[in-house]
């Protein structure tokens, strides 16, 4: 990495700590809290990693919004049909690093555990985070957060945000 | 979170740095060391979610001293009857504040790992750590640690603590 | 810990940063580089957790030189048969103390998932790193790398390094 690429380690951990706290959101089911971790507008997408690697766009969730991910939470409150269900992030391997135009690069591997009624805690998806962070008013959001996930195989549907 | 609460960087990593000397205290199977990792009397609890969240009590392991976590070991170690077996801690998503007592709160996702004699490494339980913790003679240790987990589903049994 | 061999924050989080990226390489694919992460000579191996308690040499996998560890990612590249496949590692609780010969000695756990073409993210193998680090031009790089895993029991064949 060039030097000037380089971020010190209270920056560092300002990236961690905001990953930390979105997974903590989506883990306390706290799901109306979710888009605020993002700018207006942003990129969310889960995307498998074979369409991710071959540049090819079609993703499983894409919002380009807060509204639109406002609408994600509403359809998944409202609308949606699925047995309930917990999930629980573990989060490891962070890479930050310095972009271009000053925002914040960073890369993470992520498993995502989800537990239905009665079921044993199970893997529901693994893969990495790819973002592009900003700083507004003191405060670090996702401009973007692609969530390249490793296997096309999704064990009952994807109903929460990776 | 209030300015007043937030800690520096040493001081989540000494927090960190606790749980990770105890989750390798007990993959290294050194469970005669486990009970020095709380004050006395503390409060260790292995919690259902459900349970937690509605303010139940009810807990399947619950410890209110240094004595009665030695018990749990001596039990481990000459009475209970069990296959042999080995666990595996992945721990992350530490968050970490001062309470109103001078005292440090975490929490922190965990998966637990299990591996059987001849069998595959599977998951035994998933969840979330919520700490109290307590500064005493220049140590970190715990005064509350409840391990609330995900599935009430447990394969084979909890043998070895959380 | 005796307080000579405790470590500062920045040590700490550049052998974190060593795994992190150690671990990307594997999870990109980009198995060429895997060998630069070693000195040479230097010491890989990837040993059942009998073993090695037991002080039982026999592993899984030996490598002792770089040029041993291209060897083996010739062997992937161009002669093993397998099923395509991607790993994916967590890592969590690092503890890292100074050696007597000024190197650094770090422990840390892992899980590494594998996903093959249509099917489920599953574990591959979770257990403990155990490595000695040097520094050469700057630069921390494995003399010794120990990955003692928990279960002897390995779904398909363990293609891709540890």
């Amino acid at each position: 990495m060039a030097p000037s690429r380089r971020v010190d380690l209270e920056t560092r951990f300002a990236v961690q700590d905001l990953f930390d706290r979105y997974a903590a959101c989506l883990d306390d089911g706290d799901y109306e809290a979710w888009p605020r971790f993002f700018s207006d507008p942003c990129l969310y997408q889960i995307i498998p990693r074979e369409n991710w690697e071959r540049g090819l766009p079609l993703a499983t969730v894409r919002c380009e919004s807060r509204g639109m991910l406002r609408d994600r939470v509403t359809a998944l409150r409202e609308t949606m049909m699925y047995e309930p269900r917990t999930v629980r992030h573990l989060i490891s391997g962070f890479r930050v690093e310095r972009g271009d135009d000053a925002s914040l690069l960073a890369r993470a591997n992520y498993c995502v555990l989800e537990t239905l009624v009665d079921e044993a805690t199970q893997i529901l998806q693994a893969g990495e985070y790819r973002a592009a962070i900003d700083e507004a008013a003191g405060e670090l959001v996702f401009r973007e957060l692609r969530c390249v996930f490793d296997s096309v195989v999704v064990r009952n549907s994807l109903v929460v945000p990776i």
